[in-house]
């Protein structure tokens, strides 16, 4: 009996944003390796026996990550089908590359399973559309911290387009500083929290005021550009 | 019987990444209007009497979105459960937003399910993982053609991260001008034809070369940075 491993993006948080596909992996795990970030429903998918084991990994936390590698690693020696189930996408700031090539290089087969994004659907879901012809033609997504603890530079963000923030939740003043520095004070902001779950929550700004806005609970998302004005038109979609 | 409209992104093209809640609405639907981009396979999912409508438009064909529009409020209008089936995601260049926009104003429920965009499941697929700590802390994705037929301009690509271009397949060198307007000649790219489906080829180049391949049918990714060179670690992936 070989073992693998599956990572599967789980989607934003509502339990019913997995793939089929993913959802399908999920009921066939011996061992489901699971984030904060990740619906407590899905694990009821799991099958008896499946053994579950809750890593707490969320945004900006970053040591484990050498114990998960040896953890998928080692389950999957024994034989198993290990699934890692990640929030979001597992290569859209989920750290799935990582693990991918930690069990690669360790001879051990690694399927990735795409799944629902946060940074296209979190906005989707307040009523903002990301790219489009009534939008704009273009979208940059970026982390607001780097590997390393260091804030983006702004050379990674372009002078038009909608943007789509990351972790920036706790460093509105810093986000508000880099995007000034490349956009006008005139665009509107929208920080949506908890996207597509019961207690979502949006506000919207200006970039000018978006320093001045209380500091937001993770999981949050700053928007920014045309696609924020055509929330009135849209945002009353469930 | 009050008729609703939802906008249901169907993922990439492999049929079983379509979200659990896109199939869920998709069984319930008294009428089913899709696109040439949509998996033939999924329509198996249709409730018995469900009506099926081919709309035709792929990437690109403008025409007949005002006819769209326009069936979707017909069909609501006569009480039904209309689902509006559609690749990728509905709002990341999938003009979910002009049907949604349209169907409200004609005072009829719209709800919009996200899905997986090509954007981010194209280059996972091709083992390109477009953000993280080994690849960049941000990615970019533009048309290359905008709404009215003229080309992206430079200022929407940024100096930094990593980079998809949609709709691209028949502009190489249009694209290669103006990628070279911000990048280095000696960047990776990938080329992605047909993402998660069988037949999905991936032909890897540098910017400075990208402008001689033959030109490739759509749909199709350019997928420009970091990531593309992360592709030989990764690749091996299903």
């Amino acid at each position: 009996m070989k073992g693998k491993v599956v990572l599967v993006g789980a989607g934003p948080g509502d339990p019913e944003l997995i793939t089929v596909k993913g959802l399908k992996a999920l009921r066939q795990a011996d061992v489901v390796v699971y984030d904060r970030l990740v619906s407590p429903s899905l694990l009821n998918e799991c099958k008896p026996g499946c053994e579950r084991i809750y890593v707490g990994k969320g945004y900006g936390e970053a040591e484990i990550q050498e114990e998960i590698n040896e953890l998928l690693v080692r389950k999957a020696r024994e034989g198993k089908t290990v699934v890692r189930l990640k929030g979001g996408d597992p290569y859209v700031f989920g750290r799935g590359e990582e693990e991918c090539i930690y069990v690669m290089e360790m001879g051990i087969d690694c399927e990735v399973i795409p799944g629902v994004s946060s940074v296209t659907s979190g906005p989707l879901l307040a009523g903002i559309p990301l790219a489009g012809r009534l939008s704009e033609p273009a979208f940059t997504a970026f982390t607001a911290t780097r590997a390393g603890g260091g804030l983006i530079e702004p050379e990674y963000v372009p002078s038009r387009g909608n943007i789509v923030v990351v972790m920036g939740a706790s460093k509105l003043k810093e986000m508000s500083d880099i995007l000034l520095a490349r956009r006008s004070p005139d665009e509107k902001v929208a920080v949506i929290r908890n996207a597509s779950l019961p207690d979502m929550e949006v506000v919207v700004t200006t970039l000018a005021q978006l320093r001045n806005l209380e500091s937001v609970k993770p999981p949050a998302l700053i928007v920014v550009g045309k696609a924020v004005d055509l929330r009135d038109r849209l945002w009353k979609v469930k």
